[in-house]
């Protein structure tokens, strides 16, 4: 058994601080590399047993105390009518990007079912690890989806998406309700199927100024936080300094950071009654084990032992990490964090 | 006469709030989309009467009150032997990126000679303005030049420069200070050759925590401000909501700000005895006049009519920008913010 994840979710005491990578079941892999000589991304998380297979791999090989689903924040996009492809190197690209009121109107409403394979496989993924790894599913959040789906690609300022939100905030408020709807429908399918805890990516909300994200984007996020108030959740996005107090108060018993703050400092201003997850730069894992160790040490200091703690970078494992580098950085915040068991005195 | 933009920048009284855009020489002018025909941006920067005609444009056509040198922040590396060109569509590209020690070590002292159109340029803006707009100088931050130098090309995450950072701190002073030294001497140019205000580009730095900037970055933008100390400066970043104490700390009479914070917040973070420049969402400006000056009003209402504000957006102006919407928002911030003149009151 291995719960240290969960209790740390849970605002727990642990035996050490538990470590997993966002985008850890992937590209740092030999053995992924391999299956994708033959299989696209989308193709490897629609089939079950490989994606089970994806997701496992970093629980075997790195010793991370917990498995994510092996998913595109897209996926649960396609049941609502998106066509979409991943190209290399770029990213989800949407056929046709929603650019109207009518557009939006035209998605369906999700069914769990279009999606069914995740399921599948977080049950092949729960089974497998028998408790000595905890179940992470997780989603895109409205506001990050939404980028997507009216810019049609990955973009740097996500203006045309923004645009849209400012000209046509009826319309944009009717695409994030029906986002939510389906976020919600979503993880509560993943959490049946065997997910211990789910987090919520809204990976680019970083963009907003806060008034604009308490306008546009919070009512939507409160309401999956409320839905799933049973779950343990986490909270991520990145480039949020100006907004981990918004982000806090739309939910999250787990708040994830980005490298570019503080872990202690942004801890203090979401308040140490919740969780935090991160944050080391994963820039640092391109820079050799002196680099990644020091950062780790930092982020160890940052958080000083408080209960509540789930190390991770600051975002996604980058593509030319080496493996080696992430066992030994697991190894390390284990060691660095273990509480050693009482010692029994001898003697009086 | 109009000296409302110095006058901003000196933290004086001023008869409204000054305006002018970062970007607004360029793409949102048919006059300009007509030279770029023929002319390549760089051909365009490197030829001083064109220049100097690009430069004016807004000045005459938009009402803004101060004019920015037309040039690309990578043309002073050309005189320290960088091969680069402007690739459409994507920014620009290094022929030979620096990825060791011995690259760095590989580049020349900069001379100001080798850039002399834009001082050329500068004298001939600021012959036609003759005092009705103010002149801005500008250079490229060290940081966010050495991550151009360092990756070859935009990215999205500089992971590439962050790993050389990381891994080769001694290089990466040593670049930083080479950099920081012509950053000096080519402002100090602008400045001999006419410019009344320069303005420090750090765009990247907002990808950086504030223990890794203050570390790696800060002492040689430090320097640059030091040896500036004479001239009215600005300071600016994206991204910097976790950082605006340190940019501050770091130099600027004027601290730019992009839309991510509020400018209210902003200011009090950085003292009031400074001044702020900012903060319109770009994306506004592409969603029509109603959110366009409905976010106006937030940043005036945000200043709140203190000495030392100037009216910016938050980063560039958008490339699909309509230029009737940008008069029409010059206008709406000097009207706005204009002090009447005392009434004659008549009678008793």
């Amino acid at each position: 058994m291995n719960d240290r994840f969960l209790r740390a979710c849970r605002h727990q005491p642990v035996d050490a601080t538990p470590v997993w990578f966002m985008r850890q079941a992937g590209r740092s892999f030999a053995a992924y590399r391999k299956l994708r000589e033959t299989h696209g991304i989308l193709e490897l998380a629609k089939d079950p047993a490989l994606c089970a297979e994806v997701t496992l791999m970093p629980v075997r090989d790195l010793g991370v105390d917990a498995a994510v689903l092996f998913a595109d924040i897209m996926l649960p996009l396609e049941p609502m009518g998106v066509g979409l492809r991943i190209e290399p190197d770029v990213g989800p690209i949407i056929e046709a990007p929603i650019r109207s009121a009518a557009d939006v109107g035209k998605l369906r409403s999700f069914e769990p079912e279009g999606v069914g394979f995740s399921f599948d496989a977080i049950r092949l993924v729960k089974r497998e690890l028998d408790g000595r790894a905890g179940v992470i599913g997780f989603s895109g959040a409205p506001f990050t989806l939404a980028c997507y789906l009216i810019e049609g690609r990955p973009s740097r300022d996500y203006a045309t998406a923004k645009a849209f939100m400012f000209r046509e905030p009826a319309a944009w408020h009717d695409l994030l309700d029906r986002l939510a709807t389906m976020v919600i429908d979503y993880l509560r399918a993943q959490v049946k199927a065997g997910a211990d805890v789910i987090q919520l990516f809204d990976s680019w909300v970083g963009g907003l100024s806060s008034a604009d994200y308490r306008t546009y984007v919070q009512p939507h996020v409160s309401r999956i936080f409320r839905a799933l108030d049973d779950v343990p959740t986490i909270h991520f996005g990145t480039g949020t300094a100006g907004l981990l107090e918004d982000l806090a108060d739309a939910g999250g018993d787990v708040i994830g950071l980005d490298h570019r703050v503080s872990l202690a400092h942004a801890w203090a201003r979401v308040g140490h009654e919740r969780g935090v997850q991160g944050n080391l730069d994963a820039a640092r894992l391109l820079a050799g084990w002196d680099a990644t160790r020091d950062g780790a040490r930092v982020v160890l200091d940052d958080a000083s032992g408080r209960p509540g703690h789930i190390f991770n970078l600051g975002h996604g494992v980058l593509p030319a990490t080496d493996t080696d580098l992430l066992r030994r950085l697991v190894d390390f915040v284990h060691e660095e964090t273990a509480v050693s068991r009482p010692a029994i005195e001898l003697g009086a």
